[in-house]
């Protein structure tokens, strides 16, 4: 008789929640030519970045700090915040399932978009919580309906991605602060700040109840590295520090991290690269007669108008090896999904655009 | 009023497992000479790998495969076995997390060793499930012991470090599969072999709830960079597949994993100056008149008599700037444990050791 898994576990489905490149490339033999379906950063990493990776690799045999006490401080000092209230991971992905286990279980309710990010529904679902979904409305998070669903509920956590994957959407801070005081007094809000980088800076939202997670996988250009981290508006890291593995991010991430923390006008050269990107996809999608969404992102959505269509596109894209995704719920499930990126590819994806 | 962890998280003591030596060196105010105390390998990783974490570093902004196919194919081909039976993660210890989340809970047990590898003990109780620890005998894993409490407890899941850690004792294969058939059928065998490669090689033991742990972080020369794997029995890679984080291992873990399995003389030769090293170790230690404890691992025991006389020796060593450790519990508390290193450290060992 074989051992067997928890009860939770064993009702879980075995998925996969993002299809890689790789695999894909298996699949229909051939080898992508443009890498634009997982908005990771062809402008790359700071160079402070570059150095910082090879000098801790030249000391790979130790083990890097458990509490990547420097890092934190650094993450600290960027964002003027106590650096007991930074959490860090492997990417936001690894943070949202040691989130997920340390407030959700059985007993519990959660709130997130239908059609959102697939990564964080992967990980609530994991708990054995149970998951609401809210439809996107008007091509954009639905925050009236979140809270109408957490309040009737009695969501202990809500997640939002702001801006938001895949749809690009960005709320500003004032409607994010209205929905956030509308939520039940007892629940988690988790605010997934991905693609923030690529919006203006605005007044970040705090509150005891409040986390916001950051990467450095995507204005970063590091999402190779596994590298991010949370800001806690209360004990929240505290807690995480309960059930994280100590010895989880890379001595190789921890220095790297610091380096690109310290180089902010390389951010600031993708986002002006990430944004005149967006404006040549916008054009060469308007010259197949296509329209975009609007984006404060590292990516775009073409508006194929139906589900079907957009399948279509997007399956003569990947012919044309050419990487790109498309959202799998509706509404949404009628675009197709495309990372900006530099002049020199973007010139290529208009010769690559299937006919 | 804040957000409430789960009732299992909220019980959850605050401690971290290891305090790091970077911290250590904060509260005594100094800088470490030596580093012999996390069993890390001076030797340094394969020249292979070294050179592949530096091309890997060179695509960083690109996400690493989230099925780890490329590295689950080598290291299923080092060992003959099918690559769905390879499970990957950051290190033993982020995938002890990922099993005892997947076979644990309230409702259930596990057995271990008093005194044993600390993060597996983490791990257990960040589940809730109840944890009995069996205390050493004869200064190695009671076995039978552990076989006893099983039964009798209905045990989920059994852990064991083979060859052990702290103790350095490695049971033989014999030892070991008649152990694992006296446990309960529906329990699942969690074997450590974090240090498997510093003894002669053995039949590894086989069987459906049977799970061997192997690591980068030893004799690999690799704990920085985070990355282990298990060799399942039966279906648990597939079920750990349902609630690890995909994109949790380094595209230059994968990258470095790769070429550090195909350099085995790099391993060999690590081996045999560890084995120097504890040799010279042993020297040392009998000159000042301390026997050690046998060892097939990186590191030695040194036997101190006393609890009280092993921890003032660990102070006398940290006060000299040697970073060594020491186990807390009977019967192995009497000890220092100290990790082998080159030639050219080890007489540096040997003028710090405390008069």
């Amino acid at each position: 008789m074989p051992a067997f898994p928890t009860s939770v576990v064993a009702a879980l489905p075995s998925l996969v929640p993002f299809v890689a490149p790789e695999a894909l490339e298996k699949q229909l033999g051939l080898k992508f030519r443009l890498r634009l379906g997982a908005n990771e950063s062809t402008f790359g990493p700071s160079p402070h970045a570059v150095t910082a990776m090879a000098q801790a690799a030249s000391h790979v045999q130790n083990y890097g700090d458990p509490q990547n006490i420097e890092l934190r401080d650094a993450i600290a000092h960027f964002h003027g915040m106590p650096a007991e209230q930074i959490a860090v991971g492997v990417g936001i992905d690894g943070l949202l399932v040691q989130f997920c286990q340390a407030y959700l279980d059985p007993s519990r309710v959660v709130v997130t978009s239908l059609g959102g990010y697939a990564t964080f529904d992967y990980a609530a679902v994991g708990t054995g919580a149970q998951v609401l979904r809210v439809p996107y409305r008007d091509d954009k998070p639905d925050l009236e309906g979140i809270v109408k669903a957490a309040v009737d509920s009695r969501a202990s956590v809500v997640y939002v991605a702001n801006p938001d994957n895949p749809s690009g959407w960005r709320s500003d801070s004032s409607e994010i602060s209205k929905f956030a005081a509308q939520l039940p007094p007892d629940c988690l809000l988790l605010l997934d700040e991905a693609y923030a980088e690529f919006g203006e800076p605005e007044t970040p939202l705090a509150g005891d109840r409040v986390v916001r997670f950051r990467t450095f996988s995507k204005a970063y250009g590091m999402a190779g590295l596994r590298l991010g981290y949370a800001i806690c508006g209360g004990d929240q890291a505290a807690i995480i520090d309960r059930i994280r593995p100590h010895f989880e991010v890379s001595s190789i991430a921890q220095s790297a991290g610091i380096a690109a923390l310290s180089d902010q006008e390389h951010v600031r050269s993708v986002v002006r690269a990430a944004q005149d990107g967006i404006e040549s996809i916008r054009k060469i999608a308007l010259s197949h007669g296509y329209r975009t969404l609007p984006s404060r992102t590292n990516f775009v959505l073409i508006d194929v108008s139906t589900a079907d269509s957009a399948s279509a596109l997007l399956n003569r894209f990947l012919a044309n090896a050419v990487f790109v995704r498309k959202p799998s719920r509706p509404p949404l499930d009628r675009c197709v999904r495309i990372t900006t990126s530099t002049a020199a590819e973007l010139e290529l994806l208009a010769d690559l655009w299937p006919k």
